[in-house]
């Protein structure tokens, strides 16, 4: 999906939602236990239900992986669902993986040619020649690691170098030599909202993925108030806010109305940008 | 495993070879893929002919996902083989993980509890909490990135901070707060054998990981003189200069000759620090 083509969907669905498909088995509702797939069968009624309020999906590659080579399946099975559904859906395999160039191009055909997502999540901490095997690929894109959303994000990422720079800074700002906006987004964590300016500073034009709005205690006017650019520019991920609003028979209906409640309080801030037709 | 059996490994074996089981299907032998499972075949091959000569071996995870549901089937039935063979080997999921703390608990059950292996490669750029759900685990370890042995490590890996030190340095220093030699351990590329000087200053008893080591153009005597410590303290991975020598039948007999070709190096090496018994 090219930037044009994001921006188009988000006018389009007035939302900038990203729905966290961080599928716990442990957590899913007791009846679906019994289904034969049942992390797919949740994922495809969490899908049913947010469709119409959600511009992209991002399954954690983690939640999956547990489950071994069935996990793989489930994985796919989900991915397939989405594009069969709608195929304007942006899809982001949150796997935030990276290694030395070889091997990340075994990484990125992986996601782009064999689970066919349109986004993979990347550590920067191995450098560019982790990332290009990533940009080869025409209409996909490399979600870059910058400001991340947990408590121990600073342990690193806020250390300055002698120019007063910080790394989150400066892995910006390296990166785009690698590619443009239309091949490089950035996570950028919503409880770091005041950041978000510095970073908006560093790339006027790209996303951002911002995780952690809801329950890591982000709020989605700062991230706009900071974020937001004249193509949107964001993505705003919403993953336990929506998954596990209840764990009965109505997971699913509660499940649109978080969905929908944040994407009213999106189409009111695309609107204050003057965003919308 | 623990700190003193892999040192204890290492005496018997003469040994600190790990070997990288970055099984690529395009490159294994033609003959091998009319198996059923062309990469357990040879991944069996590899391991039967290089037993006795290694301690550890380290298979990449991108050259089995991108195989997808079945790559993770031939990865399990690798381990399963070895550890069935030999109870007493190293196993390494190079996966270069680090997520979020809830995500990185799922990470670790799955490369300890479902895989079943001694560690994994992390990638440490989101700080501690991505870190530590691993060092729940006896005997298990986490291998933190430090100096990676690919060209653009640079890019961020020496960055200095106002005090004049690197960030693998600083990673390093940092983590040492987080567990013991016990747990952790770092990946610190052999193309940079001076850089171990440094890195064995700041964790004189750890083990360190050093990719690189052949193909990459590191050597096992530098290696050796810089970063060998009263344990050995260093597991040497080869990887291709092991598994590609030949692409005929007799693949599996020139990887045992390339895995003995290395031990017998380590040996002398390790007599010449007087660590054999």
């Amino acid at each position: 999906m090219t930037y044009e083509e994001l921006f188009s969907q988000i006018q389009k669905k007035r939302s900038f939602l990203c729905v966290g498909l961080d599928t716990d088995i442990t957590r899913i509702p007791k009846h679906l236990l019994s289904e034969k797939d049942p992390v797919f069968a949740f994922n495809r009624a969490i899908v049913d239900a947010t469709l119409p309020f959600a511009v992209a999906y991002k399954p954690n590659l983690a939640f999956y992986e547990v489950l071994g080579a069935a996990g793989w399946e489930s994985l796919k099975k989900t991915i397939d669902y989405i594009r069969n559904k709608s195929p304007n859906v942006f899809l982001i395999a949150d796997a935030k993986r990276g290694d030395i160039g070889n091997t990340s191009a075994l990484y990125a055909r992986t996601f782009f040619e064999q689970l066919n997502v349109d986004a993979v999540t990347l550590s920067p901490y191995m450098g560019k020649d982790t990332v290009t095997p990533f940009l080869q690929f025409n209409g996909k894109w490399a979600v870059l690691l910058a400001l991340t959303s947990n408590p121990s994000a600073s342990d690193f990422q806020y250390l300055e170098n002698k120019d007063g720079q910080k790394l989150f800074e400066k892995v910006i700002q390296t990166s785009l030599t690698w590619g443009t906006h239309h091949q490089l987004m950035y996570v950028a964590g919503a409880t770091r909202a005041k950041e978000l300016q510095k970073i908006r500073q560093l790339v006027p034009e790209h996303f951002l993925l911002v995780p952690g709005a809801g329950v890591q205690g982000g709020s989605i006017e700062e991230v706009a108030r900071y974020g937001m650019n004249n193509h949107c520019g964001l993505l705003v991920n919403s993953s336990r806010g929506i998954l596990y609003v209840s764990s009965e028979k109505d997971f699913a209906e509660k499940a649109g109305k978080a969905a929908v409640t944040l994407q009213r309080q999106m189409q009111y801030l695309l609107e204050n940008h003057g965003l919308l037709l």
